[in-house]
């Protein structure tokens, strides 16, 4: 999975770069590890950004955080900082050699968006490299839709709030498509 | 949902009081709203820790914080900042004259815990009220599971690395037993 920072909307549509949230690091490298992925992409084109997430990863998967705590070092190992998707497809075309479909998440309905279940079903059948997105701020960028392959339902609550942080929905979605039951 | 500060275990399976973390504040506050729970409770005997999520909690709900994201405000109506067990029943008990059963979750398997499904058909029979208590640190200390009406089965992912954070862990649950398909 990717946490895109950049092109993401803000809260008026606007399409901008946010900024990285240090817990977003370990809430979804141990979430990416809990449910078995290949790895978890931190993208921002902001230099200033991506070293600083470079120096909380070395921390806790080089520095005395892997010792104290060998489980976050372990789920560290996953996470990779990027300035774009380019860089993405690099890194996983060298080590699978395969093309990438992309899977694009958001709290709005899309036409043409694939149910829980069918996306269940494609990763089960195997032989495609899934490549799942996730906005932070206000969303990814209709840009990202259009270039997406699917389009993943949004996950719904109880009623009409919509609001869920990106680390929730991302476990959500996560359990849906890859938890056991 | 109660998000537990003490009592809790530490690394080395002592009882502590974990600090708050502010984003927990956050993500399960909007959560609680997502999934139209009643209440989300954080609970610590820590009166300095209780004063800061208070300043937290007014600053989202009074202060400007709710002008400029309404939808967040919206979430923080739901938090409720108590000292102990006792103060969530009273508000309940206040609030709701039934009696509160408590599921305690955890990433433990534990024997005679409840399946998903279980906890879900209960929940939907109705005329029950439900505190789930969700551990920091490393879990719930055991004379909650103790106290515990229930214990909930824990959430597995794709092998053995167990150590979702316990906002995801709160988000799974919440759609495993809440969620619309």
């Amino acid at each position: 999975m990717a946490l895109i920072h950049y092109p993401v909307c803000d809260r008026n549509g606007r399409v901008v770069a946010t900024a990285i949230t240090n817990l977003d690091l370990h809430d979804m490298s141990r979430l990416a590890r809990t449910f078995g992925l290949y790895r978890y992409y931190v993208v921002t084109p902001v230099a200033e950004q991506r070293d600083l997430a470079e120096r909380i990863r070395a921390h806790w998967q080089e520095g005395w955080g892997g010792s104290y705590n060998p489980d976050r070092k372990d789920a560290f190992q996953l996470l990779r900082v990027v300035s774009d998707l380019v860089e993405v497809i690099e890194d996983l075309d060298g080590c699978q050699e395969k093309r990438v479909t992309f899977v694009a998440t958001g709290a709005k309905e899309r036409s043409g968006a694939l149910s829980f279940e069918q996306m269940r079903d494609r990763i089960q059948r195997g032989g495609e490299h899934f490549l799942l997105l996730f906005g932070t701020g206000w969303g990814l960028a209709d840009e990202l839709f259009d270039r997406a392959d699917y389009i993943l339902e949004p996950v719904k609550g109880a009623g009409d709030y919509n609001h869920l942080p990106v680390r929730a929905a991302a476990a959500i979605i996560m359990d849906r498509l890859l938890g056991r039951r």
